[in-house]
């Protein structure tokens, strides 16, 4: 059998072969049920026969191989990850997640376990194309909509045109929920600096932040640079600065707290005219929903008094209240024995990102694996992983995979 | 002969008369040489014809008008501004500064003064076609060159094609530059709120500031508002933010001071992003070029050391620096004595906006009257003029007229 860094590279070079895959020549582009998407799946559906696993896309989009369990009704642990990505994205983000798992199937060499194993490539968790993430594993849990599935893209086609498109049936959706599901584990990418700044190629991913966002408007009067004296603006540009100081202060004063004024359109937007209008994005984050509301009432207050102070009207509209998702305590520790024992240190930490994760708690105990992304870079051409990284992942995975089966001898 | 009231109330309708000549209906917008251009001259032309004025266009498209004097070669005194608008505009801003001027014409009578009247309704001064100001002054005032002959508007004709394109010759620019000037009057409204709040109709400009813009530009590092801790953060906004807190306390702390971040370009601008990079508009106002100077190197100072402190690569680009030009003492005078001997408060100012007569003080002795601008309000539909207000500037013109004239005889 191959060494794990033999299948570590393979893993990377099949990473690399779906990114050749995408809607937009020169970047890395795939958005839900996209034309690249059906080559993407021809491609995952060749590697799964090819491990002798039993395909099918669900009404979704989800691509699902199984490696059947030592028994006929044996529970079903699902391991995955997403294949669409953002516009000009990396080869990493999601697809690792997938590719990893197909790895970790043909490292059994034809085992049996006592619980089937469900290879799932999401079709959709970027929220690219109709402005909502998490399509597909929202069918997969078994949360999808009405509301959802009437959002329009950019063209005016709904989620159902769009699957109604690619061939498939929006009224056969409810089959793509999973049934008998003993739990969820994804590998991905880390997506921030905190790994590589530890030296640890690995992070048990403890819980999901919540997350609350939301568009907050300063409304001043736009006048005249050259005539306007200091005492008569309401300069709505000055107000929306000041507190994007007391956000930034607020962050800083609270553990593990990120806010984020990352959007600030300014109107009229002219050099020589104050601005009467500033519309700001606020992206408030953490793993306790009660740190997070506090946070959040604080900003919006601090925003409030600012524009009282200068004469501006202010105002907010929530756009996001995301609960935390802790993961699964039981897969949690079988996690943690499962990277102890392949000798690397335990660090749990928390996600600041969304993930297929997060909708799957909801359905079955799900768990997540880390990997060092190195710079901290994601969501861009240079997104990278290290090669023994990827390996540490594959023997983590598998020692996963027999803690699990031990407990069910 | 009609009051200074009734004068008044007919300036106010020509102004209206020309605000119906317009190149987007609905909206009061001319620009330089535009289709409505041509109307507004035929409207003039006849004011200026029924007054027995010898009218002629210049080949920057000027309109001007001339009153004799009492003796041929008798030199030239310049009333006048700018017939342009911004896009929608309001009815008074320039235009009646010209209604004005050929209303005193008409107060004359016929009667002949030591020198000639010669009204101008400068072609352009608001920079909106060609993203330069002033095209009609710099033509009179014979500072034309090259480098704005080849200007190109959006279309990509240039400030020549755009001449010949109105039936002018752009070869004979150099004709339209004044000879024998005994100064420049300029009529307009004050486009802030000062007038206003001292309960004064009129204001005599003592100087028009001087201006400094400068385009400043912060980049930090675009990353994840969910997985990047504070400490690892190069938050390109939050460092404008700071900046902007900075300007805005500067302007503050002095006497007269305007200073204005009026744009702010975000990227990549979306919620769930750590800004990368801010490309903010600086613009600084002030009478005094050493404050102005100052102030702007403290100001630039201020970006450098946030830049520093935050890891932020932080630089700048001048776009615009313009001395503070000076209101001729001799005229000043004049207005000064006209503003009193009518009855009126003398009120001298700083205009904080460029106008025709900064560019006219380059060519002969220039002076402005202000008028209140209600609510300080200008560049937009709602800008208005007091009827009171206008008689009173049609009195104290009409007075300044017999102070030249004392003075000449």
């Amino acid at each position: 059998m191959s060494t794990w860094i033999e299948q570590a590279e393979r893993v990377i070079r099949r990473c690399a072969e779906l990114a050749r895959i995408t809607d937009e020549p020169g970047h890395i582009t795939r958005t839900f049920l996209s034309p690249a998407t059906r080559e993407a799946h021809a491609c995952l559906r060749r590697w799964m026969e090819e491990l002798g696993m039993a395909v099918r896309l669900d009404s979704a989009g989800n691509l699902r191989g199984v490696h059947a369990g030592a028994q006929p009704g044996a529970p079903t642990l699902y391991l995955g990850s997403h294949i669409d990505t953002v516009p000009h994205a990396g080869a990493f983000d999601g697809v690792l997640g997938v590719v990893l798992a197909l790895a970790l199937v043909e490292a059994l060499d034809g085992r049996r376990l006592q619980f089937a194993v469900e290879v799932v490539a999401f079709s959709e968790e970027e929220g690219v194309r109709f402005g909502v993430p998490f399509i597909g594993s929202r069918a997969l849990a078994g949360t999808v909509d009405a509301d959802l599935l009437d959002r329009r893209d950019a063209s005016g086609k709904t989620v159902t045109d769009a699957i109604r498109e690619f061939g498939l049936d929006p009224e056969r959706l409810p089959e793509a929920a999973g049934d008998g599901a003993l739990g969820y584990l994804e590998f991905h990418i880390e997506q921030g600096p905190v790994l590589e700044a530890l030296h640890l190629p690995l992070g048990v991913v403890e819980s999901i932040v919540g997350q609350s966002r939301f568009e907050v408007l300063f409304e001043g009067q736009a006048n005249h640079a050259g005539t306007t004296p200091a005492q008569h603006r309401r300069d709505a540009l000055a107000g929306a600065a000041e507190w994007i100081g007391r956000v930034e202060r607020e962050a800083c004063a609270t553990a593990d707290l990120r806010a984020t004024v990352g959007s600030l359109d300014v109107q009229p937007g002219a050099s020589n005219v104050i601005a009467g209008c500033v519309r700001a994005t606020l992206d408030v984050r953490h793993a306790s929903d009660d740190i997070r509301r506090q946070a959040v009432a604080s900003m919006l207050d601090a925003a409030a008094q600012i524009g009282e102070r200068r004469g501006l009207a202010v105002r907010w509209e929530p756009r996001l209240n995301q609960p935390a998702t802790p993961m699964h305590r039981s897969l949690l520790a079988a996690l943690d024995r499962a990277v102890s024992r392949e000798g690397f240190p335990v660090h749990r930490m928390t996600s600041g990102a969304g993930h297929d994760a997060m909708v799957m708690a909801q359905k079955c105990p799900s768990a997540m694996l880390f990997l060092r992304s190195p710079g901290g870079i994601s969501h861009h051409p240079d997104e990278t992983v290290v090669l023994g990284d990827v390996a540490a992942a594959l023997s983590v995975g598998m020692a996963f995979l027999e803690e699990l089966e031990a407990r069910r001898a």
